[in-house]
C-alpha cells in the first residue's frame, strides 16, 4: 500500500529520475549527430537510440507492484539519490537500498 | 544489359545520390537534435530516423533489373541531375526521364 504522500514521492522520484535520464541520452544524441561524419554513423546513432529507447521504456514502470524495485534499479544506476525516497516509509526505503545494492 | 561503362557511371551516380541523400538527412538530424528540449523531442527524432532510414533502405536498391525505376525516382525527387546519366544509352535515359516524368 502507498499513501497519498508515499504516491507524490514516488511521483516526484520517478519523474526527476526519467527526466535526468532522457537528458543525458539527449546530450549523448546531440554528440554523436554533431560527430557524425558518413551515413553509417546516423545508423549508427539510430540503432543506438532504438536500443536506449527500449530500455527507458522497459524501466520505467509506474505500476506500484513494481515500483520498489524500478527504484532499487534507479538507485543502484545513480539516476536517483536516497534522499529523495524520503518520505516513503522505512520498510520500502529498506527494501530499496537492497535491492540497489543487490 | 549494361556495359562496362555504364556500371561504371550507373555506380557513381547512385553513390552520389545516397550521400547526398544521407547528408541532407544527417543535417536535419543534428538540427532536431540540438533543438531538443524535452524526452518526446528525442522520440520524435527517433521515429523520424526509423521512417527515413526504411525509405532509404528501400529506394537504394542497385539492381540492374530495377535500377532505371531508381534512378528515374532519384531524378524526380532532385538527388540525380540528367547530366550524371551521362555514358549511359539513350533508350536508358529516355527510359529514366520519363519514369521521372510520371
Amino acid at each position: 500500500m502507498w499513501s497519498k504522500t508515499e504516491k507524490e514521492v514516488a511521483r516526484q522520484t520517478f519523474r526527476s529520475a526519467y527526466e535526468r535520464e532522457c537528458k543525458e541520452l539527449s546530450n549523448k544524441v546531440k554528440d554523436m549527430a554533431n560527430t557524425a561524419i558518413n551515413p553509417d554513423d546516423i545508423w549508427e546513432l539510430h540503432d543506438f537510440l532504438t536500443e536506449k529507447r527500449k530500455e527507458i521504456d522497459e524501466k520505467y514502470d509506474y505500476r506500484y507492484s513494481v515500483l520498489i524495485l524500478v527504484f532499487g534499479r534507479l538507485l543502484r544506476e545513480g539516476w536517483i539519490g536516497l534522499d529523495e525516497l524520503e518520505g516513503l516509509d522505512k520498510d520500502k526505503i529498506t527494501k530499496i537500498k537492497n535491492i540497489a545494492d543487490l
